[in-house]
């Protein structure tokens, strides 16, 4: 079914869906710009004077509470019930849940104020937000969260049915589940966790493809990973080890000049 | 006339002005960058706890409401209130104007209490500041508005003699105006819409060129136009479509290089 | 001695220290490309709501003013005084000390309440920090100050003695004392000072050094600001004279890829 895949990055460049973004301020540049290459409209804007505002004339929200403050959050809710009402999907990026009570308390807010079409974050995060507790190291992923990946299939399908959404575990190998399917994305490089911000990428381009195709995230979402693993696939061959910086560019280019064909061509993974 | 334009970026490498930015957090890092690749000097501070003293010490001031929020729009009013009473150059980037209530009241804040030399938007952006109502789709131009760029010269030059400022409006053709001459710079790329930031980085070449002339905003504008309409045609050149990562790199290459031999031979332009 | 700071690369890339920022959103994103590029793991967290709380799991604390506000002026005391209880360093960026009363204030409120383990700036941010009157134009080295670098040294010393902390400035030569020992690193190009935030990344690696080896606050100073140095010796022939925007990225790439033989091949320095 990688036909329906790259179909889908066609409809992104079609539509070029709005999407906005309340984001941290360390990668939202990245997000920005990657926004654009996969040919979307970024966004951004956090101010409680215009955050529903705002989310009402977008095709999707995202929510990244990487850096949250007591102002954002409130706009985060604030964007977040608007998107809902206007029937608009919400995707939520809970950087560093676990770490703090205030991102404990934030996500846990979000979770229960605005329904949300796809939670995306690594396992350590993840399983937080599914309840299951977990030693967090900032905002990577710790070593015995990365011992029990094998069970992200089983995590991403519990906090999927619990919540009635699409939930994502970024890794060496993506899970995305609805509850009832899962897709496991085999793409990517270990390049991609010497960057900041591919993560937050993610989530952008999960906003992107749900906004071109907001009846489908479980595939929207399946899409937007394959795109980045494909991504920094194609980024370590053009980047030749000439380190990170270049790593970065090759990254941002190859999104921008991703066709459906190699889409098809190079994308992997299995379903169960 | 091309001669009067070099001779200004030789001016701006010679004065090294201080231009002080109260910008949003998507695009300041490329704002401060193409700040320093032109040849002056940036500094960012929007608490309102000093706006007005940073401002102060300022060659020229840049407000730029891309990521506006309650605090920062007072910061903003109190930065240019500031300039104003040395007299240093305010330029007004309103990203977004039309997009939401807020943007709408804070354009119109910052036009009523404190005197522009130069605003710079899109053809949507312009013509809301104008008093023309325009869809605005996010920050980026809609397609009623380009049909209607024809009339750009006209609506720039409108806003110009409405406000007694510089008018500039971004596009394939940029056109600047200062209510009696108009100019329309021919230069650019269209990769130039497929970054975020270069309508931000427009506005702080502006800000530099005012810096280093401040008595003269309609070249200094104009020739910030064209410096990035110039920029952006040698970074196509020069990143070989490898993509928008690439072109990025090429383009703050570009201006840090652009010399004033380069800049009389390339630009294009015409006056009315 | 190479051989001790070569020895405490290899440190943070084995111990991959957690270093947390309070820092600027001009610079940031590069602040945390470069932490994890030289092998540590950065995170960015300024409400006030998990400031302590994110600094107590941290290896190191980097706190940097450049766009200080009211709201994470307080979040830096709290994250300072929080890792001061935990016997984690602290280091003090003060961007722009000198430029406003703001800045002035708070320099002033963060070396009384938290005790800092290494201050680095400028000569101009470093002579006001230390009490010495210095004219500052926004936030770079004014000529007076560069006229007077000959005394970096003296000014190093006086203010490290002053504060009990190791003290930094950054210059065409750095400056690095405890008091007792002073070190002059001199690896370096000036094409560093094109680029907006070389000096915000020089204290995200004394960062990273500090976290690794938080009992040699003067040895990882010395090393983190050799690393810069180097890389940008390195960056500078990788970028073969492309502009500001390819050396950026050949600086990434080259902290990236540093290891400890070209370290110890490369490393200029004496010592006083």
């Amino acid at each position: 079914m990688t036909n329906s895949y790259a179909a889908l990055l066609s409809k992104v460049r079609e539509n070029k869906p709005l999407v906005h973004h309340i984001t941290n301020y360390v990668t939202v540049n990245d997000c920005a710009n990657i926004t654009l290459a996969i040919g979307a409209s970024p966004v951004m804007a956090d101010a409680i004077g215009e955050a529903a505002d705002i989310a009402a004339i977008a095709q999707a929200v995202v929510l990244n509470m990487g850096t949250l403050n007591e102002r954002t959050i409130q706009s985060m809710i604030a964007a977040g019930k608007s998107a809902n009402d206007k029937g608009i999907p919400v995707v939520f990026d809970p950087v560093g849940a676990g770490a703090s009570k205030l991102r404990n308390d934030t996500a846990a807010s979000l979770i229960h104020e605005v329904k949300l079409s796809v939670i995306r974050g690594n396992i350590s995060e993840i399983k937080f937000v599914a309840g299951v507790s977990s030693q967090t190291k900032g905002v990577d992923a710790s070593d015995n969260d990365i011992a029990a990946a094998e069970s992200a299939g089983l995590t991403a399908k519990a906090l999927a049915q619990k919540l009635g959404c699409v939930a994502v575990i970024s890794g060496a190998v993506d899970t995305i589940s609805d509850g009832k399917k899962t897709i496991f994305a085999e793409n990517g490089h270990p390049m991609l966790g010497n960057l900041t911000g591919t993560g937050c990428m993610c989530s952008s381009l999960i906003g992107s493809f749900c906004g071109a195709a907001p009846q489908e995230p479980l595939a929207a979402a399946a899409a937007a990973m394959l795109c980045m693993g494909i991504a920094g696939e194609l980024a370590f061959e053009n980047s030749e080890q000439r380190g990170n910086g270049s790593f970065r560019i090759a990254l941002h280019d190859a999104v921008s000049r991703l066709d459906t064909a190699a889409f098809e061509r190079l994308a992997k993974y299995h379903e169960e």
